[in-house]
């Protein structure tokens, strides 16, 4: 057997370490060559595949070794993606209690990225930035840290009611907060604070060009984190929407410019924009309007029962020009410092209407050509719908049935209701294709009903208006739904996801906690099945609600346009170290840190500290090949950046603890990754010259 | 048209919030009967799949839509899971930067869980349980909270050398911690913090029956958080390698009984236990032994130039069983409060033996029959191959090629070297399979290598003794691999995933910060291609190392044993609130909340505290249906629990802000979810009967 000479290679490795040679080798443009006989794009053009007897041999005996039928085979057919093919779409999906957004590939269904937003997320090293970090700051609400989200519903930014691909909002129900996600780096920009609530629930929607991004409230509370007790329930609760101003060049919400909507302790639940049709409306379902305050330790009916009770809630008709009319005019009044149009005011201007909705409603949906509302009570087999021109004709004619309890007037249920659909238990929420069904997820039934739109609808199905077509089971328990650009003002009709709340079964037992199922339906082949082509685990969270955007719309950068660049300012910035720049300076006890990353060498490697120095330190990542990302931590100090090609972070921190702190790259960059490091040397105080107590361990033998 | 009443379903909607139905009618059990006819079970005796011409036109079709060939067609076969089958294998993964664990699925690549263990994740409610959570509290190193780990040797528990299925340990390398879950119910239940050292690199791995967790340094430092200039390196700067005791009937690490041997200052690699053959060593590989400390801000060369001047670095070879018996005898040292083997007893005791190996190695490991160690140097394009039995041999004569600087016998290299395979550029680790094969992933390359195993090995492959055998490229830059159970003394030969570090143009692009790419390699027809079947983006961290078990060797828990489990404890915990038990009580300042959670809500529905009152709130699910997992959540403070079925938890904290404070269930758990809810009234100082000054918002027109 031949044995290599340990000094055989060394040639090799003296020119790879070579200047220039190392990076050369493992950029993306090398890899890229050099894989180039095996990678495959997307726009390839393939011969027409023909498998021979043989190969179908071979796909018969794995589909028996595997137990497959011939839908499932079709089924993998559908949804496998060869390596290297992009997915079609990009579901935003919200990812519940974890406070994150998902970013799901379809057909895949692959996880492709998480991106924080409400709670700090070190590999992004979102809130790891040193002990004044930004984004966390922006995460206190009253000056405590509530370092979480209970997100619920993203919504892409729109333009004439379509995706534009932008921006992301996603609100957080737990604290009513929203955040606000630039698409060209996925990355969270905003995190605002509701100043009127403590938690929220339909958050977030969007006007039609996203002049604002609408928060809906949910549990009816003292406005401005007042304190009230049960028995002054109608008398001090309230609820609210607030209409927060987008400011599209800057990519940030103006809270300047934004005002809430004042409105009954009903329990506001899901919003949705009209458009097209019904440009310049909003609506919102409520239940609760019974106004039950539970009690069940008391002998009370619980909440679920007590608000339960009446067969009809309300569904909320705002007309949000006339609103900002209002506002603009300085009609609003200030409390806990944030602008509220207050009841009687909305009544005065004509704000505010509702119309009866059939009991404890959860979803209202609006038709594609913006004519329709679409209203799912969760405790009646129907959706009801309601017609936008027949909203404003009530209206104008003042087709009141009665005034609610705060005066708001009630449109004539018979006035406004344009059908109503029979689909089975629990419906909930309802999407819509480009063939003229609409699909709605009944959560007791845990199935996804197709039915057919009808009366003005511009493109109707064969079936005849408002009739169910079919149901799909899906496992189990199904909340929201969403089909591809399924809300916009042109859906593709073509996948559509369950959000199935319960998973129990369907994957292995990953201890009591499961995984939520998000299963992909075909629902191309109109008239026909529409089939479950793939189940997958959500195991990082539970989702809500989630859009799904056609991935050609987005315009994402592959790297920070310029080395230098500060995302949260997105521009080039002035501080960013440039190479030639590094070093470490001090003002009394005030250090700056100015240090460049590039494989595969932090430059400085060692930096010397004084136990109490305030250190601000800067890194500027000098890549420019995409995926050339380095990360930045140092060990105990609770630091982890991801530096990402071209960006620029600055962190603070006060060296409070002496000793020597090794610094390294956590993110694998080159084969010399693990030698990307350097040393923090925090003096002791006091002890100048001398190394730590328990330094000096050389070994009695040398 | 048909319209509905209102009142038409009354009767049944009274039904079905009567006692018990609303229940029965979400239960698993009922959801399970109602599903049974779609549902399908991994066992089933499906009839032998026949593809009728039509069938396969039909498949072709979508091959040629999708662009598909009959490769992508046979890869899609092997990985696609129908809905409700269940995956072959486990892969628990490292979640690198994410500070977490990941589970996924074999074949399907499915993530079907992230387990927190390092940093805190609200989905799980791990770290936001009120203001002394415990888990949190045991996160902070030195009295400051360090809230994020860099994952990234996760290591399976092991009896006699495979793995039992019964618990997982995972490395901390940013803080050298590791962390302890249970597999009964994936939980982590302990993180311990390393004394000695601020980071760490080769943990966890364990010896063949978990006795010890070995976790292994790497960046030399000043033992104990000592503070040394890189003048001293020499002289005050050391590794180390600890041995920490597991004691498995508690399920936890036993820190009394956990010791450490002190090394010389370099970088210590990966470590992997020998077994059979090599029972009661542990070997662990290093690089930089030219102490080199960079300088790059002086001129001096960085790090990666100066750690790898040097042709060959040391093998660590480790006889822990004599290390064991020199702790027990008392013979280790106390820094910063820990025990230490100190270098000079390692020598004395005959413990520590370094044999060369080719410079900056990165894998060490152990073939299955425990006969042969195989590294990998990164710079070398062979893997090196020791034999056990020669270096006992080595040993027992004395057969010493020289002393390191430190005064550790060297091992003559020919007299320990078995073999050298060639295998190409920047081989890094190597796994096994239960042919005589191995499988060594190639850095630079991007690529996978199959090799023959040879001499003694039991099990010899038709090639020859070690012999590349083929390599099939991956995209891009394979870190670490992992074979099915590939690591143990019977690997099963079934899956390989590649665990490739970057994914460059492999994936919809997702800002600047790309997944990374876990690759599914099929290596079951051994001889022929081994081609990539799956390409699964990783976007929520970027893993180091997984270890993939086969799912029927675990014994997972569905739902807690008994309805009050406080799983912290696993046991029944007396404190939990039954029914009944619940209420407010206080004592002073302190008030104790003892609560139930069951579909559709709490008992109580209000509490009534004092701002500045202590709340210690105590909540037990009463849920035993599988999946009927509750959650809890105060907004505004910071409190998000995962109530899983039949869990105690208690959480503390300070009602130190006044106001009216919904708190709701943040997990979909019925469709009365909405309605389970309830209110934190907290009293403001001085201001005890009346409402807060924003509360009075009634409407004028009322």
């Amino acid at each position: 057997m031949r044995m290599a000479s340990p000094t055989r290679y060394r040639t090799m490795w003296t020119l790879l370490l070579a200047a220039g040679a190392a990076l050369a080798c493992f950029s993306p443009d090398a890899i890229a060559q050099q894989e180039g006989r095996r990678r495959r794009s997307g726009t390839q053009e393939a011969k027409p595949v023909e498998i021979t007897p043989e190969q179908l041999a071979q796909l018969t005996k794995i589909a028996n070794d595997r137990k497959l039928n011939v839908d499932d085979l079709l089924a993998a057919a559908k949804t496998f993606m060869p390596s290297g093919r992009h997915d079609e779409y990009v579901l935003f999906s919200s990812g519940g209690q974890s406070g994150q957004v998902f970013a799901i590939g379809i057909p895949s269904m692959r996880l492709l990225r998480s991106i924080a937003v409400f709670t700090p997320e070190s590999w992004q090293g979102y809130g790891f930035a040193g002990d004044k970090d930004p984004i966390r700051e922006s995460l206190k609400i009253n000056g405590k840290p509530v370092e979480w989200g209970d997100t619920h519903h993203p919504a892409l930014s729109e333009t004439k009611g379509d995706y534009d691909g932008e921006f992301l909002f996603i609100g957080d129900k737990a604290n009513a907060r929203l955040g606000v996600i630039d698409l060209r780096d996925w990355d969270c920009k905003q995190v605002v604070k509701n100043p009127l609530t403590i938690s929220d629930h339909g958050a977030a929607f969007v006007t039609p060009n996203t002049d604002y991004v609408i928060e809906g409230g949910q549990y009816g509370t003292v406005l401005g984190y007042g304190y009230a007790l049960p028995e002054d329930y109608k008398k001090s609760y309230r609820g609210m929407v607030t209409m927060w101003k987008f400011d599209r060049a800057k990519g940030r919400i103006d809270e300047s410019q934004s005002f809430a909507l004042e409105l009954p302790p009903y329990w506001q639940d899901l919003a949705d924009a009209g458009k097209l049709a019904s440009d310049g409306w909003f609506f919102i379902n409520s239940f609760n309007t019974e106004m039950a305050t539970g009690g069940v330790e008391k002998g009370s009916p619980p909440f679920e029962a007590g608000a339960s009770k009446r067969d009809m809630d309300y569904l909320h008709i705002i007309d949000w020009k006339k609103a900002e009319a209002a506002f603009k005019a300085g009609k609003a009044e200030k409390v806990n410092g944030f602008p509220l149009l207050k009841l009687a005011t909305l009544v005065e201007e004509g704000i505010l209407h509702f119309a009866p909705e059939p009991k404890s409603p959860h979803g209202v949906d609006v038709t594609p050509d913006g004519k329709y509302m679409v209203v799912a009570g969760k405790l009646d087999p129907h959706v009801t719908v309601y017609s936008i021109e027949r909203i404003k004709k009530a209206i104008a004619e003042k087709k009141f049935s009665s005034k609610d309890e705060y005066g708001v007037p009630v449109l004539d249920f018979d006035a406004v209701r344009e059908a109503q659909v029979e689909l089975g238990l629990g419906p909930l929420h309802t999407q819509f294709d480009d063939k003229g069904y609409a699909y709605t997820s009944l959560f007791l039934d845990s199935a996804v009903a197709r039915w057919s739109l009808g009366g003005e609808t511009a493109k109707k199905a064969p079936e005849g208006d408002w009739k169910l077509v079919q149901k799909t089971p899906v496992q189990y328990n199904i909340g929201h739904l969403c089909a591809a650009e399924g809300d916009t003002v042109s859906p593709d009709g073509n996948f559509l996801v369950s959000m199935s709340k319960w998973s129990v079964d369907r994957f292995l037992t990953t201890g009591p906690l499961l995984p939520q199922n998000f299963q992909l339906l075909d629902i191309v082949q109109s008239g026909t099945t529409m089939p479950v082509i793939y189940d997958s685990p959500i195991g990082v969270g539970e989702p809500h609600y989630c859009q799904m955007i056609r991935a050609d719309k987005l315009k994402t950068w592959k790297v920070y346009p310029e080395v230098g660049w500060d995302p949260h300012k997105q521009m080039l910035s002035p501080d960013a170290p440039k190479k030639g720049d590094e070093g470490v300076t001090r003002e009394g006890n005030k250090v700056l840190v100015k240090m460049t990353a590039v494989r595969s060498h932090f430059k400085p490697e060692h930096v010397e500290v004084n136990e109490g120095d305030v250190i601000t330190w800067r890194i500027t990542a000098m890549e420019t090949a995409q995926d050339a990302t380095h990360g930045f931590c140092i060990g105990g100090y609770n630091v982890n950046l991801s530096l990402e090609p071209g960006e620029y972070t600055e962190f603070t921190f006060t060296a409070d603890r002496a000793g020597t702190y090794p610094y390294y790259c956590t993110e694998f960059c080159s084969a010399l990754h693990l030698e990307m490091m350097g040393y923090l040397h925090v003096k002791p105080k006091g002890n100048a010259a001398v190394p730590a107590k328990d330094a000096d361990h050389v070994a009695a033998s040398k």
